[in-house]
């Protein structure tokens, strides 16, 4: 692979939650896949590279990482709108699910991805279907990917077989940027002897757990009223928690349930957009971190967080616990931008290899633009990363030692071919047939 | 002035909170400052215009309607992070505002104009100090402005008097861009006596009032313990609400409150992200729509809301009253838009003049481009205008029938100059002395 000098720029260090550091005036080596080293600028022989990217005036910092997403859903954005949880699964998401195709994953999956590049975001955790679709769309991008196909009980086992068949597929494919995971769908939508099953395989395969569970404390309540447990502790009981396991959500998640999260390991990932906008409840991310418990920022689906914009969701994540707290000191700009990069990482198990710009690193890297006049005067860099960016201000993207987007080109996707396939494919999508739905919302 | 032709844009229409309607394939024909008609494409000849701008494929859509902001404060942003509202007051705010100059205030203002109108922002109601200035950059600016000088009791009848030159001077000028406001601080920093000059002044001459008003509940706990008055009440008794009333944020506004402000015909400015930001409480705009109060959104200033950014604005207000009414059918698509547009004109008085793309009303047009990655596929504009909008999408617009951004080029204010300026100011503004404050905050 050609080594790669990313010259004079400034560096965001996120050491821990209480603490940003911007370095001025550093040259990022890049030797394969990972960071060489970190000096200042002028240190480093530029004749010793394959290439130089000039960053004068540009802020490098880790790609983002999207810990919870159905990436192909972009295909359905704006089709589900102002609708509460129950009416947008049943009337909704899972009648236009039976209109997918395995070539819209694909073709969803490389859409998405083109607009996470575009807004510096490198990694994503996807749980969705036709999932080897999504994985080739992964490496043909150049990105980075933690994959998993999503599985109902009332698929049965034979779902699973092709679960297992794509973990032992992919795992570790496309120059180790695809890592797989099991992904069965929610303790509401998968059995208890299915969930354990799951378990099962993810040991088998030596794999982590991706399951919705808890989106709000409606499911909580009715889960106790049912079984005398709530989500969270179904995950416990049929040891999907004995996995490392990420839950996204856990929105209605009791004190004992954090407790009981921080214990097994499990992270959380953390959607607030799509929580706002279903009027569910809002994760309680500040008890979560005090426990313990890992927590990473996710766009969900964009039916309901609409776009892949993590910039965004991050900037809710700090304003939706100053407002669910009543206090405006909750997720300060340090502790956000620490949860969408070592946070992150830590919520897919990754912490040792991306989420930070240090040597040893993935170099998965974007170059940010803080010369906008919507930053202007920039009194704090950090205060504009997390109120002020746009994702235009995201210049130049690498993943894995390798440019992706130069200069707001992506140099991976045909652009005109993934938005002639969405333009294609619209109307086919769209129709709406609610009793040729995939599954049936009923917690 | 020059006669423009819009050829072939989509046109946005909202004519009520249930309706969003796209006319395809029209040509806007503009005379003067003012739309002379909507016709389909093709039937405007171009040889009797002296300018047609090309606009396939682009949206047109009223320029958005800022209806409190205080925009010079741009040149703080970043100052005042992760503090109460208390501290955000005593121990930033008011101790930065003691560095300000009145050059300050003129560039200030240039540089939020020059955010907004790359937001697509063609109006502002401003309430700041040295509003000379303000005015001065409106005028160079080219843009649309309701301008008020802010005043506390501490500066006395001599304050009150340069506000009352300033509405004698500015009325109306600028070819009828400027519309002046009196400007009282908020009951909390205006006697009851003062509060009743600030109305008589308004009624002497003929303008209407621009005022902070119960920021939370906490500010009505204190008033009605202070007085037996919530501090809406304290603007009835106080005479201001005789007058055309804009009230800032009503977040703790009780039923009663809203009642009154239906009945005396106050609107009310709503700035969501600085209400989730400082932790305040939401204003009730659900509430407020049922009972009648005009309600339109606002950036607030730039220490709260960190950008000018008004997109983000209206997404914030839907996304927070599904939350906090628990109905994900709150806020609707159209309804969003209609506060955005109609709404917001409206609670400035203006809603026959902007607001709305019908012949008679100013030509105060943004085009919008939806073809970026992050709308595809576009099943449906309205959900891509209220949750995936970036300032970016904004090509081209017009205030008062001039072309004044183009291609995002600004054509009125040279960016250069602008950012020269706060990047010059930037360490001088950043000084804070807290016992240097300019005001106390003591609700």
């Amino acid at each position: 692979m050609p080594r790669i000098l990313i010259q004079n720029c400034d560096v965001l260090s996120v050491p821990d939650a209480a603490t940003v550091e911007i370095q001025p005036a550093r040259d990022i080596l890049i030797d394969g896949a990972h960071i060489e080293a970190i000096l200042p600028y002028g240190q480093a022989d530029p004749g010793r590279f394959d290439e130089t990217l000039q960053a004068e005036g540009l802020l490098a910092m880790p790609g983002l990482i999207n810990t919870h997403a159905h990436t192909p859903m972009v295909l359905f954005r704006g089709l589900a709108e102002d609708v509460p949880l129950a009416a947008w699964f049943n009337e909704y998401i899972w009648p236009l699910e039976n209109n997918l195709i395995e070539e819209d994953v694909y073709w969803g999956m490389t859409l998405g991805i083109a607009e996470m590049l575009r807004a510096g975001v490198t990694t994503v955790n996807d749980h969705y279907f036709h999932m080897h679709q999504a994985a080739k769309a992964v490496e043909d991008a150049g990105t980075r990917a933690l994959l998993g196909w999503a599985v109902f009980s009332s698929g049965g086992t034979d779902l699973l077989e092709h679960s297992a068949a794509f973990v032992e597929d992919w795992q570790n494919a496309a120059d180790g940027r695809i890592h797989t995971i099991i992904a069965p769908h929610a303790p509401y939508t998968c059995s208890d002897d299915f969930l354990r099953m799951c378990a099962d395989l993810a040991t088998s395969l030596n794999t982590g757990i991706h399951i919705h569970a808890s989106e709000n404390h409606e499911q909580t309540r009715i889960s106790l009223a049912k079984n005398g447990k709530t989500p969270i502790q179904v995950l416990e009981a049929t040891g999907i928690l004995d996995r490392p396991t990420i839950v996204a959500h856990a929105c209605g998640a009791t004190p004992e349930d954090i407790t009981l999260l921080a214990k097994c390991g499990a992270s959380v990932a953390h959607c607030p957009k799509t929580y706002m906008k279903l009027a569910m409840d809002i994760a309680p991310v500040v008890d979560l971190r005090a426990a313990g418990v890992p927590v990473g920022i996710g766009t969900d689906g964009a039916v309901s967080n609409n776009t892949m914009n993590l910039w965004e969701v991050l900037r809710i994540m700090a304003l939706a616990q100053k407002e669910i707290t009543r206090e405006a000191e909750s997720l300060s700009l340090s502790e956000t931008l620490y949860v969408a990069t070592r946070g992150s990482a830590k919520a897919l198990g990754m912490e040792n290899e991306i989420g930070a710009l240090e040597p040893g690193y993935l170099a998965d890297i974007a170059l940010i633009d803080l010369s906008g006049l919507h930053h202007q005067p920039v009194h704090n860099a950090a205060a504009n990363l997390v109120y002020n960016m746009e994702t235009a201000d995201v210049r130049t993207v690498l993943v894995n030692g390798r440019v992706v987007m130069r200069d707001r080109q992506l140099l991976t996707i045909n652009e005109r071919e993934v938005v002639a396939y969405a333009a294609a494919a619209r109307e086919r999508l769209s129709r709406r047939l609610p009793e040729q739905r995939i599954q049936t919302y009923a917690p």
